[in-house]
């Protein structure tokens, strides 16, 4: 994908983006991907542009992509099908069988512990972490050290939008990117 | 894909789903789609496989492709982009931002309240419904009369794993249709 194209794509996803005030809670805004998603061709170019994005920063040649409960559910699988790579989920506690490494974390505006299966990575394989989103940094922190845990490579953390304000991959041991920043 | 094929695939992939007894909690085997994701050939198989269904049974003429919180979001966003189609969650309350319809339902193991945004779905549009999973159809169920109540056309709706002596499909008003069966 040529830059000129890339850029002009991302800014019409960008504007298309709903955003609600206030939402979870008073002082968020929340940034509404799903806005975008249930559109054929935007929900294309989420993927193309990621891809490109990934390509660029020669992120393409890994193992497995992880992708974070809930909506890194939606985006993991996609690009792992693109990069023929194996998708890894990490889930909220209690909600993965066999025997899991956990950590805890505290999120945005509430604390947590995630979980992942002991045998889905193996010692030394390339990971390529998969988000809708970055604020704070603290669900991404944690899965790059849960991530090391296992004696992964993580090659980086690539998410659809990022709230710059937040200063969020301060908080992350893995190098971090975004295609859309607020 | 032929039919030939097609089932020496479906039964490979079979095999390779790991079962945990009393997962997670005591009588229930948790088959764990997460064992067959996590490889790269496996997880390009399931979404052959679940588009080829999807072809036989004439269900590839659809608007949107609906993915249930949180494993529906790994198949339907990837059926969406092969089929598209755009993709729309169905989340736990409380999650979604704007206005949305809700329902409550009961699961194998608990109860819940479902919500969908009414602006995701247009009166009319035609729509398959994409699970993980059927077990006792609760989720399911709830989910096609959601979409009913937004006067959507349910088409179908397609599960990767089917609990067949909890004969599920009875719960839901449409067509169920599943890739594997236990």
């Amino acid at each position: 994908m040529d830059s000129t194209l890339y850029d002009s794509t991302l800014s019409d996803l960008k504007d298309k983006i709903k955003s609600y005030p206030d939402f979870p809670k008073e002082g968020i805004i929340f940034r509404d991907i799903f806005s975008i998603l249930r559109d054929p061709a935007c929900l294309k170019s989420v993927i193309d542009l990621m891809v490109a994005k990934i390509e660029k920063l020669k992120w393409n040649d890994v193992d497995v992509i992880v992708g974070l409960e809930s909506r890194g559910f939606i985006l993991a699988p996609l690009l792992a099908v693109k990069l023929n790579a194996g998708f890894v989920p990490i889930r909220k506690k209690g909600r993965l069988p066999g025997v899991c490494k956990e950590i805890a974390y505290t999120l945005e505006y509430r604390s947590d512990v995630l979980e992942i299966q002991e045998d889905s990575i193996n010692q030394g394989q390339r990971v390529l972490v998969i988000d809708d989103l970055i604020a704070t940094g603290g669900s991404l922190g944690a899965t790059c050290k849960l991530l090391k845990g296992l004696d992964a490579k993580v090659v980086g953390c690539l998410v659809l939008l990022e709230l710059d304000q937040l200063e969020g991959s301060k908080n992350v041991d893995a190098p971090v990117e975004s295609l859309i920043t607020f």
